[in-house]
């Protein structure tokens, strides 16, 4: 069938120099597989398992690093979580279209939490002094500046600097009042990026394996996407502290540092779109369009 | 259990005045279901069942409407498939993770096109001049201007206008020339916005019922999200026009204009977020963060 050549997916990208307003007509065009090839093993950084939480589904195993530059306080509040077995026999409790797929466990079937906390004062944003940004030059919708730093996607106002909400970040879930959450409860998103829960909420890390098994969870019936019957879920039967695995149970990932050449690479190679698919070479991009690449170490 | 309240998603509405800068502080709070129940039945339009497609899948029925304003070939040439029955017994045929869905006929097992065609001149934009947008006030990654016309999120560069790829959007795929597409083939966005596409592509509509009946299915394996196997895909019993099918199986929606008072305030109640939920109430909007309202008439 011919369908396979359909839509070109950005396998295939162009290089330009890094943030120049357009890349010269006779730049040679390399692959974002290319780019990422011929990058220097310094422009990666390995992933501390310290930052990494296992979550095993029925369907596989879904890998989470912590923002720990970010929200240090929810992320050591998560490892305590996970180091107390806290999450085991713990469910997804709800699916809703185009928002975010969650996780917690019943309040009926409550467990120790061990140095855990329940509750815990917000992260929602830090001060922007001393983080390095790698700015993209295009607007953004809701903040005065966007970019990356410490290999998330990231806002600021020239004060204060937060995470984004972007597909596949994970949250930390949270009633009224701002002290509500602690990271016992997360969320992932799984649609257009809600930008109006950043600073709203605390961000506490995103998905770096296991993203399709999140995203196709069937959407719950009950409002706000909350599963109406027990059936309905899906069992968790474990979230672990990387740190804690055997050596053989790990993922040993290494991140395209987001402070890199090599990454600045990629954002251009986003901007401008020039595969051969590409009419229009598009010339912008969003904070939440920029792929964030990952690589696996046998 | 206290997970309900944890993400307000925003059925708890603000209401301020069309595109003010803020709200005043004593503003009286109506929720979005509110200000839609407060609406003239003036701001509501019938959608026309001649732009009304029925694709009938094993677990439910996705119902597009056609953006024909836009797009009035591609509309043409789909009412022409469906009432050829061209897509009986096709299937999905991809499912990518943060991008597409997307479906059409195996070309060993071709059928007749009727009156339609595989190939027809593109749509990707229009001129600007004669469309009235309902602007947004807020900044936009990929265009100087964006907002909404005839009921689809748009994007303008002044002289030219086209329907953006926002979540619940759908597209007619093409092969590497602007012609090889003409909605034969369609697929459907289940992520972040690709406004890549933009004008890369001819947008053709967008879904108002039964997304999660696509946003869910199991991703591809293959290059791109292709299904490895036929088995892996989900048949299309059918897809039909509106104006054809029995009144007995139609369904009658009506959808906020786009350029109605109405929807001015719910573009300002996504904007301006004063459910007590909010401790920021954000004050800014992406085209692809406002719904589109529509119901049912029974």
């Amino acid at each position: 069938m011919r369908l396979a050549a359909v839509i070109a997916l950005g396998f295939l990208a162009a290089c330009a120099s890094a943030e120049a307003p357009a890349p010269a007509p006779d730049t040679p065009v390399r692959s974002l597989g290319e780019i990422l090839e011929q990058s220097p093993a310094s422009d990666w950084r390995t992933v501390d398992q310290d930052n990494l939480i296992y979550m095993q589904l029925p369907r596989g195993r879904v890998i989470i690093e912590l923002a720990a530059d970010y929200t240090p306080n929810h992320a050591a509040n998560i490892r305590a979580l996970a180091r107390a077995h806290y999450w085991d026999g713990a469910a997804i409790v709800r699916s809703q279209d185009n928002y975010v797929v969650q996780w917690g466990r019943d309040e009926a079937d409550p467990r120790p939490m061990g140095e855990g906390v329940a509750s815990l004062a917000p992260e929602f944003d830090r001060p922007r002094a001393g983080v390095d940004i790698t700015r993209l030059v295009d607007p953004d919708s809701y903040a005065r500046e966007v970019g990356f730093a410490y290999g998330f996607p990231v806002a600021s106002n020239g004060q204060r600097t937060w995470l984004t909400h972007c597909y596949g970040m994970v949250g930390a879930g949270r009633g009224d009042t701002a002290d509500s959450g602690s990271g016992a409860e997360l969320y992932v998103v799984i649609g257009q990026a809600p930008r109006h829960l950043d600073r709203n909420i605390t961000t506490v890390g995103r998905v770096l394996q296991g993203m399709e098994l999140l995203s196709v969870m069937p959407r719950g019936t009950g409002p706000l996407g909350f599963y109406e019957t027990p059936q309905e879920r899906t069992a968790i039967a474990s979230i672990r502290l990387g740190s804690e695995l055997p050596e053989s149970e790990r993922v040993n990932f290494e991140a395209l540092r987001t402070d890199s050449a090599t990454f600045r690479d990629v954002i251009e190679s986003r901007r401008f779109r020039r595969e051969s698919w590409f009419l229009d070479p598009v010339g912008h991009v969003n904070v939440c369009n920029v792929q964030l690449p990952v690589r696996v170490r046998q």
